[in-house]
């Protein structure tokens, strides 16, 4: 089952991109791209997302795949429009989630 | 409103805990630490709060002091007690702010 994709543990195609669902659906998300091979896995979220992005790192590397660690955080700020059509200023987490 | 004393750390150690207050008081909080002489500022928080804990870093470094920039970023997970008096895991996030 693991040998299936091999060409999946290059760098930067594995991301999830966090938002509102629950945090459970993300863990899976990033336990099952790993268990596929990835090497590497980016946990990213804007806004309210940023605590939840956090919490699927930590649930991650301390519960299902402790051979994990965070390689990397980073932190930015994006623009976006908001409803009213204004640009809005929005805080956004990059999570780099390394298998040893 | 009573004022939260940190004791953490050593006293050369200056550290904002970010809470449920307004991002921009913990901006100010920063701010004015850097500006009486701080070079470094630990920016803390727990559960939600760490999503306005990436605001005010991302605010502080990008609006106020632009010589400021991020210089690590630490996640963990802490065990508090819950309301019901059940053991809950919280992430947290530690974000070092220094001046150049």
């Amino acid at each position: 089952m693991a040998e299936e994709k091999e060409t999946k543990g290059n760098a930067q195609d594995n991301v999830v991109f966090v938002g509102k669902k629950g945090t459970m659906a993300y863990v899976l998300a990033v336990v099952t791209q790993m268990n596929q091979g990835a090497k590497e896995v980016v946990v990213k979220a804007r806004g309210k997302a940023i605590s939840r992005a956090v919490d699927v790192a930590e649930i991650v590397r301390h519960k299902f795949i402790t051979e994990a660690e965070i390689a990397e955080i980073k932190t930015s700020t994006e623009e976006v429009t908001a409803e009213d059509g204004k640009p809005l200023k929005v805080s956004a987490i990059e999570i780099k989630l390394v298998k040893k």
